[in-house]
């Protein structure tokens, strides 16, 4: 069995690791931290997870983490990049779910995150956690950066385009909605109920800290033209709890080569064998309710005038956080990618 | 592996026969059917249902129904009336969702229900299948009348104390708050997304169905004066999905000789084997997203003044419907009770 | 025109002073405070208040209070007690939406608020104002104790059959549904989206604020035995943002000599002459929606066995806060009472 | 006072309509129609009307129309094709919120709508009623083309820069997202409660009947290339009852001649006298609560690399419907333009 250790057990993105690794088979949680509930059961917070919350907060600074094979990070920012080298150097495998590794330019994170990288030599050996899209590097990786929840979408929205030179990447959009547990579980004004409930809006139209993630990773699977990928990411706030769906505009390059069939199809050669992406059929429209509460994807296609539409739904908090950070693991420690991870979502 | 027909696959509560099954690990899906639609698959219906959604919907006057060895009627009432004892004398046993096999008395069938009851007999045979309070009947019966969603809250929630004559069982009350799925999958105007957001309202305050199927059942177990039973049971809807919430005041008998903690203590000691009903601690709130998903069922006690309030939870789909009607078949079948039962919810 | 102050505009009954005001041919508001916001604009924080919304905010020290007809503290609990002493010296009205000056035994505030009352003085010269039952003391008020929500709903829907003496008043149950709003503008982490969408739950079962209230208040109208008012208040949070549903079941003296209908018409009666009170057709069940954004309460009336059922519905915001705070200052200043309150709801 | 008909009552369209003309100071209902509610009075249907709803329903075949001033169609497509020509010759104006009138080519409206045009004569003279867009035409108009929620959105957004030829008209994207109630108040499963809360999906993106009409207008005032006017509309389904926010997608010609706070400037300019658009300040993001309830149109403005991003939000059954109806009639009539629609919001 492999001993899980979970820092900042009381996010939602920890609650949802420990949900998902209840129903796995070869792991299970050997230590779980929280600054403030420490002495807690997991499902003295989070009831819904009865007997599989039994798990007891640690203080971090005590927390066994070291006696772990892999450690979770599903903190805020800063906090991984502070605690990863040492339990790297402890032979521990790290799997963050903040940003801590994602970017590859310690100015752009810097710029973005407002705060300094304190470790780029490791940051240099991080390897970026889009499983579908890096799996032989995950393999062999010790620390993962797990990707941010919209580069998910964004990501496998365009991959089969982009890898094959059929947009022009300099000039994509991609317009999200994301439910409200995307902004994580801290007591603010501007996420409580009455705040957005019966609401729809925009937010950080100006810039976005997921924005320079998607064009940095785009670029790794352009065959020339990665310097000039660029993504106009516009991200929207749903009044839903879980779930974001992408709705990507790609300018073809050839468009009267391509029809709504044939991007579909192309699509579904792509991702055949990809046990969590679906491609639908023609001309559908994936909802996130449908994949909500599973590590689930679904796409599908249009091609419109010289664009393909490309729709992308996704649960936030599972293919976009907690599910692929285990999918992760699963790689990494030479299992069945799917343990943990084969639930039948709720769908209504 | 049991070969299982749901007859009515189209409705929410056959979708969620469908989705619980997929994880059973000694039951799967022989046929399922459908007046509207049959040729397609469930998961061109549900697409959460994925993989696990392949069967494809029969004509029901020509699926193999007789070839299973347990079948499920999700059907509105006087389906289940109809075809049950053809398919008892073919050796298959039923399990019915539907309230044709609920009522004892046929004349309070037909009042509540506005129909016949066809087969009295067969009727005669029926067991009530609410699987904490009847589970030695359940496990010989060839006929399984699935609870109400509400009933099934309701009973658990007054059972300790019915059972033990602590309450006066002639003058209960049973504030029920239920998500709007309960209502079914109809295209019904009062059932519209813009009707029910942001509106809270009571229903059949005059008299619901539910009522005299709770008033039946409460009787069979109180000791000795199940004549007198009465609840006055108020629905309301509440603007969500999924989820029951009955808030139950119960008189008690001897109110000083009880406390908060020790009405705690005995629905503890009450309900210690169930593994699916967890009483919490003395003085909690269950909240129905706790249990959204899942057969569970949280209850809480609260001593106030000269009364018992009990709080339940449950999901109205699952514990109030087709999970139960899983537990059931699990006993029939001489079956762990929790097959495709264990999946640990969502929570948020 | 009438000048109002308002203390703490930040907040939900703070906002919705504003957006009444705005109608309200007599008055407009003088000076609003806020100690984190001075120096914006209500319409900055409250972009739908729009041109009516140009107030700018005061700090509390400074702003000029006491040049106002009418201060409204729509404050947390103590900061109306420690201001109203100096504002009613300065000749000053007062109207507090917080429970100040609610309870009139300040053992019970103590106990229930946890901090002393200072001014039991003052305190003793407040009027109660709910103000169909206590207009002629408001009409002559110095200082008004606006109600709670919930007492609010449950005093009204309770008043006819309590005066008339038609009900055991020591046996009495309010069952009550709310909105989130009624819980306030804060920033705490049970507030959140993700922790009220899909759920509903019971809080406070053990004992709210605004049980000793309504008691206090139901004997004041109680003809003979005021002394044994008991109300078991349970208040439960509904997914959604504004409105009240008060389900009370209250035991007939004479169930035999009441009908649906004769119950109905008795309130009918009861309330003919006010224009904020609409008695539904016997046996209805009003909804929240119907009165989100009013002041008004829609009653229906139900006899079943032994009780009345009463079900009662209003905006929390409005004849649950703000709005009968208005009222409040019309019947005070010699106003029609529905100035500002005439708004029609949206309805869905 | 002007005597108004309504067609078609019992929408939401219609229902808004009659909420808002009980405000109106210079206009009442004179008749209301629908083909299933004979006889019963708005309130009974809309209980949140009151006293303003006690219009009762008239069968549409008997009603006294042609003694209307103004008529307003709120019925499905087809029905104001069939019954203005008449109403025409009586000399009664005619508002259509349906899309009977809204497409000049009869060739493009039969194949979006599936009908014939039965007069294309009328057709003719009808009056595209964009109030801010087309004020001095509607002022002699008999017949109104009320327009589509999403195109009114969609134009108002674009009007200052397709008219100053800043952008390329060939190559805009509208991402639009809406509440609930845009599809209207019909009993079809797909608008259940059930399958469209916690969900979020895009629908219609093969092509959606108010692209024609976005594009055909936009042209209009688009100077010199009216011909190559191009509009990628892709609409979404949000879980919320009412409200539209649209993300405007525009390239421009000079990118590096503005700035997001030249463009807001610019709109600020454009739409500086006009009542009912706010446009908010640079960089801001427009919430569809601010404006639900309300005729009010929230825009901001945001630069993002060669393109312009405009956000506009407007209540879909007030400004994109009901409310703009009302608006032409005001401006047809002569009257104050805002009469009728100076209400404000909820907010929350």
């Amino acid at each position: 069995m492999i001993k899980i250790g979970i820092v900042g057990g009381t996010g939602y993105t920890g609650a949802e690791l420990a949900r998902l690794i209840a129903t796995h088979p070869q792991a299970h949680i050997h230590c779980i931290t929280s600054r403030t509930e420490q002495g807690r059961t997991l499902a003295d917070l989070y009831p819904h997870l009865g007997a599989v919350g039994s798990s007891v907060f640690d203080y971090p600074d005590t927390a066994p983490l070291t006696e772990c094979d892999v450690v979770f990070f599903a903190t805020p920012h800063g906090v991984a990049m502070a605690d990863t080298p040492a339990l790297l150097n402890a032979g521990v495998r790290v799997i963050d779910l903040s940003a801590d590794f994602r970017l590859t330019d310690t100015a752009v994170f810097e710029h973005y995150y407002g705060m300094q990288h304190t470790c780029p030599d490791v940051l240099a050996g991080a390897v970026y956690g889009l499983c579908e899209l890096n799996r032989s590097a995950i393999k062999n990786a010790k620390l993962i950066a797990n990707p941010g929840c919209y580069p998910t979408a964004v990501q496998l929205g365009l991959y089969p385009l982009v890898r094959d030179e059929l947009v022009h990447v300099d000039d994509m959009i991609a317009d999200c909605k994301s439910g409200i547990s995307g902004a994580g579980r801290s007591g603010t004004i501007a996420l409580l109920y009455g705040e957005n409930a019966e609401n729809f809006k925009a937010y950080g139209v100006a810039g976005h800290r997921h924005q320079p993630e998607m064009e940095q990773q785009i670029a790794t699977f352009s065959p020339n033209n990665g310097g000039n990928v660029s993504v106009q990411f516009t991200p929207h706030l749903v009044p839903m709890t879980r779930g974001i769906l992408a709705t990507i505009y790609a300018p073809l390059i050839a468009p009267d080569s391509h029809t709504t069939e044939s991007l579909t199809d192309m699509f579904k050669t792509a991702y055949a064998n990809e046990p969590f992406v679906t491609v639908l059929s023609a001309g559908s429209h994936p909802e996130t309710r449908h994949v909500a509460g599973t590590n689930n994807v679904h796409i599908a296609l249009h091609k419109r005038g010289k664009r393909a539409i490309i729709l992308v739904a996704e649960d936030n908090v599972v293919k976009g956080a907690s599910g692929q950070a285990i999918q992760n693991m699963n790689i990494m420690m030479g299992l069945d990618e799917t343990l943990g991870l084969s639930g039948v979502g709720l769908g209504f």
